[in-house]
């Protein structure tokens, strides 16, 4: 059994042997990067007596070198050259926080290589480079560490990879993106279709002035497929991932899905089937039964529903700085507790143990099975009861059946919601339906997820 | 830098150099210890991917060995002393869900005496004597961890000890106590009064034959304090926990408080104030904009506000075999994880390293100032315009004011919210107003907490 010298000292309160400080160095010093610095100096005596010694910035890589010194001041070294920093032997951990996967990947095998742990709050470089990173990181015995790259300052990742590890875990269902989360809860409770909304996100910040990466769902894909790695101990499976974005939402299925006890959001799912891993994120509706349909604005929310454990939920914010630096930090103190120790070995980076990692197949969207919800324009309101006897006929039959409660001159809008039907099943339907001579205009369909346990 | 030597091995998919098992002896296989010895074997394999070894029950102390070997089948050991079992040399772990204080102290200390980490569901036993169970810890150099001693299937522990470290905690609150959320869900959703929601839970066996443990708010107070120790950086303060349970509770309080936009919960709040910390379990209203108002049924759920995080919640079971194992299993991995290693010492017990925890005060209940929530009867509606400009006159200002929305005959209630204000003013009006000739009964006094961040 190791023991600590200290901790067989005779004086109970008496402070550890001093370790010496943890070296950082930081390549970027914008919003997080710049958050991070910010609160480890405010909160740096409450660090300090959690980690167990002292965590200082005394690096940091930046473009605008002026501009850096501005935000961090004197005594901390400044560079122009990622790769200096990276390299350096006065730093033990390397904070990644510049964003971008080219350069990035570079920095972070160079900072592996030469025995730095890695901090990272890039989601594109790890879904896109994750494998590599922790297999290079694996071999070299040092930790890669990447909360802040999933869910801003909610502790998933410790969740699934540490705190979870009892089950085998059956689905995760996540929020995990603050933009479109915004741009839909304004959309519902305000009544703004989608550009006004967006429109509105950007004035306060919450989108970008491009903002594909968010809207289109590619960053939210990103965090699902390093989730998935970590509930399902398969390699980061971000190529595989089937994504919708919200672009071409409207606003009369908030107020439908609304009337069915919906909420719609983008949804990321990620569940075991019996042939693979059903991987995607899509707008879907979700009752407003559960507690995911409550996180609204910029909020994230995951859900995790193991064997043992059942359903745990995690909440908080979606977007910002100091929120992503309380995740940045966390991985910080673990590497402060854990660096030179075995242990930072010990923790996987993915939750599971390489050798035990399987790469499980995805899902062809077409053979993903799910309920659905059907917005469907009629000529008249009388043909809605046929059409739900030809869909039943089908095989897709309605679970609940409504017409919209609509302001006059709206015209007949027929409401279904379906049990489930894979998606290549629906598709085929979906074409017939859409030429039926009772189908007034352009039906829309969305997903159902239920969350049920 | 430490490399393992396993790590720089040329294949990457190569199992590491077997270590050998993580030998496990359980004091107790009731209901949680059940539930632990049956996830450890469905999941053992994913459970070994995950920690990097096996994990094996080696030995169980019972007191009905032959119901023991029932559950554990042959190749455990069996023993009716805990004792021996504590101080085994075969043992690397103790898990103790035996409950109890007094005898499972002396395991807990005799277990850490001889080297053996320590994993335990007992709340009682850590708020009692938690203090000097991790003292005793880190002088011998190994982990105690007790996630399944708070909140069930939640990993709150962890994410107060691990995941929020960058924060200077500013509150956690928490529906800790699955028994009386179940009766409160009741008494709001279906009108029960709360004997008949009392009796309805034990039925369903959510609560205990006897069942002051959780109604009276202990159980709660427990979990609090070690959620407090862990926040803050204090010894556990289970003694300074000002308790109110729900016993007294009318239902018609459930409905007022609906009416006012708020739901009643049997909350936890420990709270960082200048002068000390805030540290109590209550009845209390909590507005049904916040998700932790719709944690319903036995379900539990925990919000902490950080400095840099903002406002994180976690949700999940608030009882069960399973759910309480696979909090217990996943300490176990923790421990596997990092046995052996300097580490299990580096993570510190209650989230501060020992030399650099104070022991905070707790505020007197007269210091502690709240919102409140008051039910007047009146002798006639029109006494309550002038009854609010009295109570404004006394300095407890009403922000909301409404008759409550009864059936005929039931009498004028006046519903206030009122402003925040200390106990001690609070007690000495309510005195008052109890005799205020407009008052025709007993009033009705409960904490309001809108959780901001």
């Amino acid at each position: 059994m190791y023991r600590d010298p200290v901790s067989a000292s005779p004086s109970p309160a008496a402070a550890p042997a001093a370790q010496r400080p943890l070296r950082v160095g930081m390549i970027g010093i914008g919003t997080v990067g710049g958050g991070t610095f910010r609160v480890l100096a405010r909160n740096q005596a409450e660090i300090a007596a959690r980690a167990g010694r002292a965590i200082e910035v005394t690096m940091v890589a930046a473009r605008d070198l002026e501009r850096a010194a501005g935000i961090v001041g004197a005594g901390v070294q400044l560079t122009r050259d990622p790769l200096q920093l990276a390299t350096h032997p006065d730093i033990d951990v390397v904070v990644e926080v510049a964003g971008g996967t080219g350069p990035a990947l570079d920095w972070a095998l160079a900072a592996i290589a030469h025995g730095k742990h890695l901090v990272t709050a890039n989601k594109a470089l790890l879904a896109l480079h994750g494998d590599a990173i922790f297999e290079a990181a694996r071999q070299h015995g040092v930790a890669v560490a990447y909360e802040g790259a999933v869910a801003v300052s909610i502790p998933i990742v410790k969740a699934l990879r540490e705190g979870l590890t009892a089950n085998r875990i059956a689905w995760v269902a996540g929020i995990v993106n603050g933009t479109t989360n915004f741009i839909l809860s304004r959309m519902r409770d305000d009544g703004l279709d989608f550009g006004t909304a967006l429109a509105q996100a950007q004035a306060l910040g919450y989108a970008e002035a491009d903002p594909s990466f968010d809207i289109d769902g590619t960053d939210a894909a990103h965090k699902m497929a390093l989730l998935a790695a970590n509930a399902f101990g398969t390699p980061v499976p971000f190529d595989a991932v089937q994504v919708e974005g919200i672009r071409t939402l409207q606003v009369l299925d908030m107020a439908c899905a609304a009337q069915l006890g919906h909420r719609i959001k983008l949804l990321g799912i990620a569940r075991r089937q019996p042939d693979g891993l059903e991987l995607r994120v899509q707008p879907a509706l979700v009752p407003d039964t559960q507690l995911l349909a409550h996180v609204d604005g910029s909020m994230n929310g995951i859900v995790v529903c193991g064997d043992a454990s059942g359903v745990t939920m995690y909440y908080g914010a979606g977007a910002g700085s100091e929120p992503t630096a309380s995740a940045v930090i966390a991985d910080l103190v673990d590497v402060a507790r854990l660096a030179g120790t075995q242990a930072a070995q010990r923790v996987p980076h993915r939750g599971f143990h390489a050798h035990a990692m399987r790469a499980l197949p995805v899902l062809p969207r077409a053979a993903v099975s799910s309920a659905r919800y059907l917005r469907v324009p009629l000529h008249r309101a009388s043909d809605a009861e046929p059409l739900g006897r030809w869909l039943a006929a089908q095989g897709l039959v309605p679970r609940k059946a409504a017409l919209a409660q609509l302001p006059e001159g709206t015209g007949a809008q027929w409401l279904v919601l379906t049990g489930p039907a894979t998606q290549a099943h629906v598709d085929g339907l979906l074409d017939q339906l859409q030429r039926h001579p009772a189908v007034a205009g352009a039906v829309t369909a969305l997903h159902v997820e239920p969350l049920d346990a």
